[in-house]
């Protein structure tokens, strides 16, 4: 099996077709990456892409999305209500197949390391990537809507803000968070009631904010009459799905609900649902090379 | 993703490393195909060989494998515990991926044809690729440990044992059964009692034999001690994994027992394990696309 990584860069442009056409192909000239996905959003004024391929040219393609972004947008020109300090906003590698964390916090270290030298540009190092603790969550990095502009002000003046890589200086590209960290699988859950408290209360109780599970964010919302609980699981390695579930399940039982059924916003890894499976199955001795299509992949190393 | 077609031909011989190693060879000698697993039973005289490619060369490595069998095993010689009508005695194919049963169906067809007309060996048609109703079931196709004998004083004579290809009578090389069915999963749960006596009542309850699900076969054994109730399950896309699980659970809970741990023995289809995890997470929307991993083989189309 080939060694994958995937990398989300977040741009801050979203109202410019031709800038966010200018930026994908930039990545799309390293041609050992494929890009899988391109969402827009109109109000944030933001563009997410999500690319994978081998390690290499996955950092190559970050880079050059990276520089192409800095070279069009000018963030003093940028309107939108999300958060944000720079062009190439943020950029998070992601291991997927056969490659580890510190796989990737070696590219967003390496890359860092680059977009300040070559493109002169902060860099600030966030999650797994980070080298000061208080760096890996990303809202200690950026805050609030006037983000770039507070940090126009203080990078200089406060050595708290001081960036990891690059000059302690903004232009109009602003600065750039490169970090490391798991696949996000965005799940939401159906109760069998239109009480949106329910929802509420269940949310509340199995996200980390307020004591519940260390990887689970969770809201509690109602869609189309129905109660739902909105979940976003941040290291499914850690805190697994069939965990978050079957919390979520007792959780409602307490208040009379139960599940009707579940879906997924977005891509799961195969490793989330084989984990459910093993966990659900009591297959504890289950390994990777039990799956018949695994033994096939292993054909193609010869 | 390439399309798959397994194959696991079972041959009249275990006792002699040499045959075996010839036969293998004579598979291999077709290098669009991959051997998995060589299993010998020596009490069975018996060989059973995994192998795996894209549905052409499986074909050919499988015709290989008869021929080198028919030259090299005598069935007047043969003893062994299992029954058996030829030298390459049972040869089925399996869809894995990308491939459907029709498709296996075909294969099995064609070859059948080819090894009646090339190896002038009769071939009967069994599973999904039977051309008789009656010969579905392999046991009637292969009755008792004279089997081979037996046939060789049946062919010509009784209409009901006519072979679908090839010639009426019976030779040192016997007769091949040739078919297509799906994946055998063999799964073991193991239950918190050492009264082997549940094991047992759960299997009956649970196996189609005595009324239990379709595709599922079902012994209760003890094994170091502990229950354990030992699973084939012949068709894991009709009566699939987790609903065979659970009713071992709601069985074993009858008695008051419950289930500790269970164990594949073998290999697993990617796609059971997905569909318990959909299952049991309730994922009802859930498409082989929105798992990452697919995703990118798609990109290998290119």
């Amino acid at each position: 099996m080939r060694s994958l990584v995937e990398c989300v860069p977040n741009f801050s442009e979203a109202r410019r077709p031709e800038v966010i056409a200018a930026i994908v192909a930039a990545i799309e000239s390293e041609s050992r990456v494929r890009v899988l996905d391109i969402s827009s959003d109109v109000d944030h004024n933001r563009t997410v892409v999500t690319l994978v391929g081998e390690a290499e040219g996955v950092e190559a393609a970050a880079f050059a999305g990276i520089a192409k972004a800095a070279e069009l947008i000018d963030m003093n020109q940028h309107q939108g209500v999300h958060p944000c300090l720079g062009a190439a906003d943020v950029v998070p590698f992601v291991p997927v197949r056969e490659t580890t964390m510190a796989d990737c916090v070696s590219m967003a270290r390496r890359l860092s390391e680059r977009v300040g030298r070559e493109l002169n540009l902060p860099v600030y190092l966030y999650a797994a990537a980070a080298l000061r603790p208080e760096r890996e969550n990303l809202e200690n990095i950026r805050r609030g809507p006037e983000a770039y502009q507070m940090l126009k002000k203080e990078i200089a003046a406060d050595p708290q803000r001081a960036p990891d890589f690059g000059p302690k200086q903004v232009g109009p590209a602003g600065a750039v968070i490169i970090g490391a960290r798991q696949f996000l699988i965005a799940y939401n859950l159906y109760l069998n009631t239109d009480d949106v408290q329910i929802a509420k209360k269940v949310a509340q109780a199995v996200r980390y904010s307020s004591g519940g599970l260390r990887y689970v964010k969770a809201l509690g919302l109602l869609v189309n009459g129905q109660a739902q609980v909105s979940l976003n699981l941040t290291d499914f390695t850690q805190t697994p799905v069939a965990r978050v579930v079957e919390s979520v399940r007792r959780e409602a039982a307490r208040y009379g609900a139960s599940i009707t059924r579940s879906e997924l916003v977005g891509l799961i890894p195969q490793a989330a649902l084989i984990e459910a499976a093993r966990w659900y199955l009591q297959l504890d001795n289950l390994e990777m090379n039990h799956i018949l299509e695994n033994r096939l992949d292993e054909g193609n190393k010869e």
